[in-house]
């Protein structure tokens, strides 16, 4: 029987690679983004510290429904089709486009674009990892869907409304499919950052205040943690931020 | 100059036109429904108890851009154009469509078509309504932008996926505008009904029990209430329910 | 039979007052208060304005069960005892004593005496009137009691655990007897200040900028308004605040 | 250097035995309940388990200031006083007294009474706690506060109003406590138990249905991985619920 496998849309650098670091030590992990560039490094990282066969990077674009089944093709092909497919972890960690600016100055193109990789993207790869998720039950960890949350899941903002309907929507997707698919026995999980992600970009901000930003690892041990609870103690949510973030 | 209007998109029966026999009684009002049909009887109704021309019906799909574009046209021929052109109150109560179904049954396209009511309506509604609002100051009560919610907007459930994407963006959108037009004296209001809605289609619904279901006058008058208060005790979020509903 | 009245404590000047005289334009009331000096001035007012026999304040120390009671004693002297008294409306206004201080130079005294306002005299109070709210129905409107939250009701603060504890417990108190009390057609709200309330002691603060402060006006016409709501379409919870209010 | 200790207030069965053996692995522990009885048998097996002289037992009733303060002498008596003594992690696990009644059936008394272990409990453990955890950073873990909260920590129920004035009350004390030690490096957590965890006195409850109850080590490991976590990802809020849970 194949191994289980874990998949991450958004495994870019920052974040998503940092997740797919920890979930490799226990996995094959299958690394979804746009991009073969921002992929490659990663699963050469991965292939190398955890030995070979462990990483297939796969460019998709999640939010468009082909280049999903596309993706998923790709992944029987590598792990196995039919029953022998089995998804231990799939963290959904597409970011939503952030864009703070004047309601009125925003066209509906706009406006709807900005919806997509929450939205469509989540629906599409909710769609096709949750069949290969249900009744498991032989695996050492239950099976777990993982969405990324930021601090517009909860709170609106001046200039945010198409940001924040993103992210108060995937908060909403996954508080209905934890409810439908956790008594199935899937973990389904929603993580609130609430805080700036120290990353390449975000290099200078607060640079000097150490630790002030939140660190991948540490988020990526969270969600690793919540991979491994048993289904007699599930946690749905939970908030990420810098001890010195105010909030 | 111009009186100032109320517009009430979803003003079909049931609440929507509860709220527009409400806020005719201040404001010629202007309706907007899918179907004429549904529109001709209030607008009867309304003309008649009001004395002439305060209301007007629109067949608008809201989620069209062209359709909403084509509605405000009629309101400024009516009403007058530029700078004249005064929208005191606007209420967003147009139905997200409820589907309680299990996740992975719903195809993609059923699945955004049930998300279009809440997120492209409400983006044109806005979009159309908030600049008539935006530095009046002159008008009786601050202008005031109002969105329908439901126990969704703050609830996923299982099999509820879309609909509660659909509500919780909508408050999202709702907390996002009150935070960005708030300072410039609009009120921006969001109002969770968190129970069945005595309509035409729920009467046999728990017909026993008095006052079991939520009275749509009542949900008028609450929202008349917000649209009264001044802008030194705004109030953005309310909760409506019946006096026996479990919560 | 006997006419129905309000009750308000913490009726001192500012929000308490405003809500004396709002619902004192409906029915007898009755303010407590510390001191008589605070609510000598107002029950004139009241009275003057209002026509004679409309107001009575009675000094009383709400945390202080003897203090309630002798109160109560009162009310009944004045409006009568037995099924004839029947109280409309009370409103629980009592400041919960505000200290930002560090946690740890809090003396177990200071801590449990800022608490004790909110949590023995809401139970007081609760205990007071609600017997004499059940079973009315034959009001204009359900019998309503309202308590008044802050801020700190939703949301912890640093050096304010004390003031954030009390906050806190007052709202699980409103919210567990509008699930007790509800069902038996009392109207049990509760309102979260979000903001500075336009008072004497406040009025340095933020003078520059027109409204910028809660005017207790605008809090009580909402009191009023809750209080008006028929069963139907109760509101439990509403949040005030200025137009400007960063939130 | 003396070893950094952890201590459990309310470790007795159950979940706080399940704590004090997974903070026992790395730490001295000691376990504050009321009765010696209760004491002894956890602190004998974990002394076997984890080798000798690993857990200390102190009677203590933590609403008493007098019993708290004798029980960290003992503590300094065993582990070292002065700038030795420091503590790795501090769990408030003390239950609240859980009691559902008719509010106007409840005694003053016995609503003050049922209040007391969250308010004075918590405010005597997290000062006592707080001062030996400030300033550490030389640990592997920063310092920890943990409190336990239950579903009644956000939601109030009908005849549950003392019950939840407690855990709204230790929901707010966390929060505030958080902020105010948060930019000090110290970790404040709060875990609401959405469920009946699985104990001895609740083994007849669901029994039928595996995993249906909250398991303890599950708890235990989510305390522990709160603890883990490094200051640049915190984690302030988790829920803990079982699988088939409705919430």
């Amino acid at each position: 029987m194949a191994k289980p496998i874990a998949i991450i849309a958004g495994a870019g650098p920052g974040t998503g690679a940092a997740i797919a670091r920890r979930f490799a030590r226990a996995y094959p992990v299958v690394l979804l983004s746009r991009s073969q560039g921002s992929l490659d490094p990663l699963v050469a990282e991965i292939e190398k510290v955890n030995g070979g066969g462990s990483a297939v990077g796969i460019p998709t674009d999640v939010t468009d429904k082909a280049s999903m089944a596309s993706a998923m093709d790709k992944v029987r092909e590598r792990f196995g089709g039919g029953d022998e497919l089995v998804v231990a972890a799939a963290v959904y960690n597409v970011a939503s486009k952030f864009t703070r600016r004047p309601f009125l100055e925003q066209s509906e193109a706009e406006f709807m674009n900005s919806l997509e990789p929450s939205i469509k993207g989540a629906y599409n790869f909710a769609q096709a990892t949750l069949p290969l998720m249900k009744g498991q039950g032989k695996q050492q960890y239950p099976p777990t869907l993982i969405f990324t949350g930021a601090t517009a899941s909860v709170k609106g903002g001046s200039g945010l409304a198409a940001f924040a309907m993103s992210k108060f929507g995937i908060r909403a997707m996954a508080q209905s499919l934890a409810r439908e698919f956790g008594p199935q026995g899937v973990h389904v999980s929603h993580v609130i950052m609430d805080g700036v992600i120290d990353t390449e970009k975000t290099k200078e901000y607060s640079k000097d205040i150490p630790d002030s930003k939140i660190d991948p690892a540490g988020i990526a041990e969270s969600y690793w943690f919540l991979h491994t609870q048993p289904r007699a103690a599930f946690t749905h949510e939970i908030d990420i931020r810098p001890y010195v973030e105010k909030w």
